[in-house]
């Protein structure tokens, strides 16, 4: 008789869903965790006979899924949700956000943002996210302090801000942040060029030459908006897409966020060079920016993900209503109802959302070998009765309110609807603090 | 000094949104309810001197808003959530619902499925449904018995059902259920032809003179895809719509579900004739019906109502996600941000929602002289933090979740998220027997 392996922690769960192999659900299963990662997934009989947990979690009506994966947030901005709502985006940006920006941008700003985007995060079971605002050093700071998962973009954009005055300083700045923070078990770092229509031709080839050094992604607005694309065309004669391939732009590094304007030839190209596409559905009908061709994305087998956008504009950092909108709307768009059923969208919203940020070795799916990144889901509330199918029932029914437990890298982050690391009591006296003086400010 | 009137309750909230006027947000207001009405909405300090009450309600986190009105939905098909996901229409009717509900559909379906709608709903600050289904005496005996208002729907199909085997007897019935239910103070009838393509122009005549001889609307499915319309031009070279114009059917009663279909023309004989359409723009994505131009509409001056039709086919009764939806998708089609702007989106599902049951005089406000149908809405949990502006974050970032107190009738049926006539258990129960009988089917 073998001896039971000594383990960090057990957790038995009603359901686990791996997202690999694609589709499955597996009945009253248990996933040990040991020294942060996944060193196994069995039937949860044989995992107690297996294993001898210091921790056990028994989760009897949840489905245990791989942590959720915002492929593009603002998350300072969740400090501005819903200051200017039902308005033109230049009139949006113009008369309402950059002048706020304006006043606040700042350590502070980006701090206290983040860290109540990380509780809005938690507790609706994201896991990961892929951060592109200023100050990304303090925002890095702040993930790992809380011990949050994130790809920190490194901003570049050709105007000065309170983070950088130059595009020689934009490019000194980034390439300290990622100095501070290579090798962290939690942090990455990220290009972050604002878009084509912000940064130059000298800029772009910089970033290339830069991201292949360090072996870094780069995330990029493109293809936002029909007007993008027609002011590029009448500007430089090339749709943007077409001028980053000249730029050498477009290889598997890229993580081309929203991409609502694109031919089925661009849609090919994607897919040939292995280019990631974050689809933002919430973001894109809010501010009228277009539709996605998400499911011709996917059929084409371009790796796509999910992101909310920053709150400013969506305006939640909620995962589960991403999901649900993503899978409606490119229903949609397709004029088909099989499109982008359940499975593709946790795939998208978990392992898609890993790849495109380069770490599905690491996370996106519950496999032996990966980080524990892991959210487990109440299905026993009558909102989610009767339950036929548990992944159906995940990307349709289940709201976000109903994740009750979450780990990164195998720590437990929310215990019960309860964050262990952050005070939520603080986090909304500073909301409140940040709303008297924005609202002072006149946004 | 006048003596304090004596109140059954007095409500004081943080916020009040009446919905009438359009847009207000009244800050640290009481709603003084009596014998089931509201009889006051006045600061709370006034409230305080001028009401004696017998019970005092203190909501000092939340905004309290009219009870949602669900303007149409198929409530017993609750017990078939997420059965067929990511199905084509035709596959998911003929292979999936359609012989399911022939071995299930009966009294005890409708009743359980009711019952378990109705929690749902009140959990999500939902008062008023719009019913449509077979087996009408049974979901109204069953709305009545909870005390929740409904409309519900006499249904007619050209086809045998449980319910009814012939046209004659769909309307015997009809009229039975219409007779016991007169004058209810919850429960009101309307008549419930299916489509203009599972009816005929004869029942449509007798539909019309019933209509008004009992002053009670129609309840139809109206212009749902475009298979629909070309169909219909196919075989009568009539536009649905046209259709029923020549049966008279177009007027202030029509109740028009759907309608993704519509020309500009068709958009201004709705608004001239009074028809209200009920846009449901979940069912709509998830069946890849089409895009309803509810901004047109909006603009047209038509009544608009929000319905998230049966949980079959979105899969949920949360009217706080279907206002998202809505205010999200109707920009997008709109090519406009600044479309269905949230004060539009509460309108239509409350005010809008009522006057399509010809219920505005009693509900979808809260107005002196009104039924006391109100919701109460947390507004400090983190994820509606920071707070600017209160109608934008209750469409754009609060769950429904939220809810905290839901009154009908100014009856409290939500306690601080508590069901007070239902039992959740008992609930969750019987959808898991109905669970296995169905899945036992084979559905």
């Amino acid at each position: 008789m073998s001896v039971p392996r000594e383990v960090d922690l057990l957790i038995e769960a009603r359901w686990v869903v791996p997202v690999e192999p694609h589709g499955v659900v597996l009945e009253d299963h248990a996933v040990a965790v040991d020294g942060g990662s996944i060193v196994a997934v069995l039937p949860t009989a044989e995992a107690r006979a297996a294993c001898a947990p210091r921790e056990r979690v028994a989760l009897g009506e949840h489905a245990l899924i791989p942590g959720l994966v915002n492929a593009h947030t603002h998350n300072p901005m969740t400090l501005l949700r819903g200051l200017a709502d039902d308005l033109p985006l230049m009139v949006w940006l113009r008369q309402h956000i950059w002048p706020v920006e304006g006043r606040v941008l700042g350590p502070e700003f980006v701090r206290d943002g983040v860290e109540l985007a990380i509780a809005e995060m938690l507790r609706g079971g994201t896991t990961c996210c892929n951060e592109n605002y200023f100050f990304p050093d303090v925002a890095a700071a702040t993930y790992r302090r809380a011990g949050f998962r994130a790809t920190v973009g490194l901003p570049l954009i050709e105007f000065p801000s309170a983070w950088a005055k130059s595009r020689d300083e934009y490019f000194e700045r980034a390439l300290a942040v990622h100095d501070d923070f290579r090798g962290d078990a939690l942090i990455g770092t990220a290009f972050a060029p604002h878009a084509p229509y912000t940064v130059s031709d000298q800029a772009f080839e910089r970033v290339r030459m830069l991201a292949d050094q360090l072996d870094v992604p780069v995330h990029l607005h493109l293809h936002e908006t029909a007007h993008e694309v027609e002011e590029a065309k009448r500007e430089t004669g090339l749709r943007p897409l077409q001028r980053m391939q000249q730029l050498g732009i477009v290889n598997d590094r890229l993580i081309a966020v929203h991409m609502t304007q694109l031919t089925d030839a661009e849609i090919a190209l994607c897919a040939e060079e292995g280019v990631s596409v974050v689809h933002c559905p919430e973001s894109n009908l809010k501010l009228a920016s277009g539709f996605c061709p998400a499911e011709k994305l996917r059929r084409a087998g371009v790796n796509l993900a999910l992101g909310t956008d920053g709150c400013a504009s969506n305006n939640d950092l909620d995962m589960f209503g991403e999901m649900r909108t993503a899978a409606l709307l490119a229903k949609g768009v397709a004029g088909d109802a099989s499109a982008f059923d359940a499975a593709a969208t946790l795939h998208a919203a978990t392992l898609g959302g890993a790849r495109t940020l380069g770490l599905a070795d690491r996370i996106g799916s519950i496999a032996p070998g990966k980080r524990a990144d892991l959210a487990a889901v109440r299905l026993d509330p009558l909102e989610t009765q009767p339950l036929y199918h548990v992944v159906s029932q995940l990307v349709y029914a289940t709201g976000r309110q109903q994740v009750s437990d979450v780990w990164i890298d195998g720590r437990r982050q929310l215990a019960d609807r309860a964050l262990t690391g952050l005070d939520a009591d603080a986090l909304r006296a500073k909301a409140r603090a940040w709303r008297e003086r924005v609202a002072a400010i006149g946004g």
